[in-house]
């Protein structure tokens, strides 16, 4: 590697850690006598890259140890009955349906339906972390299913959190010393997609890992404050995306449109750039000939590997949570035995006063006959 | 009313009894001494229906006795806080989003803002009836939302179920004889229109109320199988509009299109027509020169009616619980006193023990005597 010019992420080494944690979580549930987790995948179209993400799902699993099963549904208005019927079937851990669905589908009023199923997944088993409880949790950052008890993590949009990996594993992009929610501190970024799938959660958690966001769609530019996770609206300067990507130190790229290309010109030297688009929206040899760049052309294979990750967590948190006392590489953590209810056997201390009081009474009654 | 030609439905003659009801509701209210509900509207656009919209809630709220507040916001990016601190406000009652809000705005990724915030309403102030769990719940013909009590309904979807109300008004469309669930039972009806806002909301209920309902978008018909709420894809035979509209005793139209019309020779003598669009997407003047044909151009002042109705309804499921005891004109439902924790009678193991053990102290103390 030359410092007079930019280096390619390779995401495979990236995913790499994490699908061998997952192999061993694996091989420790075996040893316990515990099956693997079972990730059902719900696919309802034709569409190419639904097809390939799903074809790759599953080979990941299979290499990982994890089973997986591909329910093909032959018509978009049967998903719904399929989706609950995974969800309420205990033998599944993890679902993913693969989209467009509706969205596919030309239509008088737009394609909410896929965004009706999205949050029709159960938040047991969203591997994906795209139902509306996830995203919104994210979004005001609770990072706990069971605050305030916090044992729990919620699951992330993985896309999103598959950039987040690749930029984590980047030394100019994050600052593994700092604690957690300043390790972005004094980062600028630009995320060039604000959708609920993609943009928008990720421009939540870089903001809540301390970075400020430029978070650029069509016609708007809005600013996530580090660390408050709150979006306002720029300052007239800022408008504008060749401002914002100037003074960015990481760009992400996910504009769906074939063609698109951020202008060369406006990446400075020592920029991480992510490109998480279908498309590529970058000129990669352009953009390798700038020094210091650090270029992600494709987050896929991180995806998968936090798909996996989310569904291990899924497995642990709401399918299996006596294995979080176990050992299994996990921080073992304070369980209560009897039950989530989070209180005491005696109810409450004045409760336990009573009845000790009214027992020694009893004793006294007794001894004095 | 000539037999030889087509009538046209009052919608404010449909919404007048509705509307009586809330006021009569109100009035009761406030002999309780209890003031009456608030609904907050939040508006973010410029949108000349949405302001329509919203001026007409506030009017109409006036009229009835119930209290309207209109908070305009200058950004859509500041309506989530907004909408999460009316959710939050044990003052507020009910809520409404004036959409299109990021539906307006061009994206890179679709709308599925707009969903997002539509799901981010809590159940207990939604009086458009549109968040995921009572659309889910309609889907699945669930009521209630305290099943297995059934003393608290779901709200509907509300400008479907001003479609309902209009339908239910017409003798030719709903047979109030019947019991429930069978009133439309032998009924065909089109739907042309599956947005997750209007068409197949009232898809489902006209299928819950036992029709027979072609759903139909751009590309596809669906059938609602009467009594089931199940989708299922349609026969060849049926697969045109044409087809569907021929044998249909009721027509929906709702194509936000101008100048989308329905050929006026595939309407039969004697259907019932009703156009939930802003558009009108059918030729009224010949419309009407079919004989027995009846018409509802517009639903608006009855969508407004079971706006009202909703809030009054949220008001009584989950803001003042204790009304629904006394008379208000409502049935008077069993209301178990001790709450709906779901406790034993004696509390906890311990104050059992404790209960037990004073007894017999009493017991032991009387026999010393």
């Amino acid at each position: 590697m030359s410092t007079e010019a930019g280096t390619k992420v390779d995401a495979g080494a990236i995913a790499k850690p994490f699908r061998e944690e997952i192999q061993r979580k694996v091989k420790e549930l075996k040893e316990l006598g515990i099956e693997a987790p079972l990730l059902v995948g719900l696919l309802a179209n034709d569409d190419p890259a639904a097809l390939k993400y799903a074809e790759w799902t599953g080979r990941a699993c299979q290499a990982d140890g994890l089973r997986y099963e591909l329910r093909k549904i032959d018509d978009p208005i049967n998903v719904e009955q399929a989706l609950r019927d995974a969800n309420n079937d205990v033998r599944v851990h993890g679902v993913i349906v693969y989209y467009p669905i509706f969205g596919a589908v030309p239509s008088y009023s737009g394609s909410s339906r896929d965004d009706y199923l999205r949050d029709t997944v159960s938040h047991e088993v969203d591997v994906e972390g795209l139902c509306h409880y996830y995203r919104s949790n994210l979004y005001q950052n609770i990072r706990y299913v069971d605050t305030p008890r916090c044992e729990k993590k919620c699951v992330l949009p993985c896309t999103a959190l598959s950039v987040v990996k690749i930029l984590e594993s980047i030394e100019q992009a994050y600052d593994n010393s700092k604690p957690i929610g300043k390790r972005m501190e004094g980062k600028v970024v630009t995320v060039v997609n604000r959708s609920e799938i993609v943009g928008r959660p990720l421009a939540a958690m870089l903001a809540n890992d301390g970075a400020n966001v430029f978070s650029v769609d069509i016609e708007s530019i809005y600013c996530f404050e580090g660390g408050s996770g709150r979006l306002r609206k720029c300052s007239e300067e800022d408008e504008n995306l060749e401002a914002c990507v100037r003074k960015s130190d990481i760009v992400v790229t996910g504009v769906p449109v074939k063609g698109y290309r951020i202008p060369i010109e406006w990446i400075q030297p020592g920029t991480v750039v992510v490109n998480v688009a279908s498309f590529k929206n970058v000129d990669e040899t352009e953009l390798l000939k700038i020094p210091g760049v650090v270029y992600a052309p494709m987050v896929g294979k991180v995806t998968v590997a936090m798909l996996e990750r989310n569904l291990m967590r899924l497995f642990e948190n709401f399918h299996h949570p006596e294995i979080r006392k176990k050992k299994l590489g996990y921080e073992t953590t304070k369980l209560i035995e009897n039950g989530d209810t989070g209180r005491p056997w005696y109810g409450s201390l004045i409760q336990l006063y009573t009845a000790v009081a009214v027992t020694s009474l009893i004793a006294l009654t007794m001894m004095k006959r």
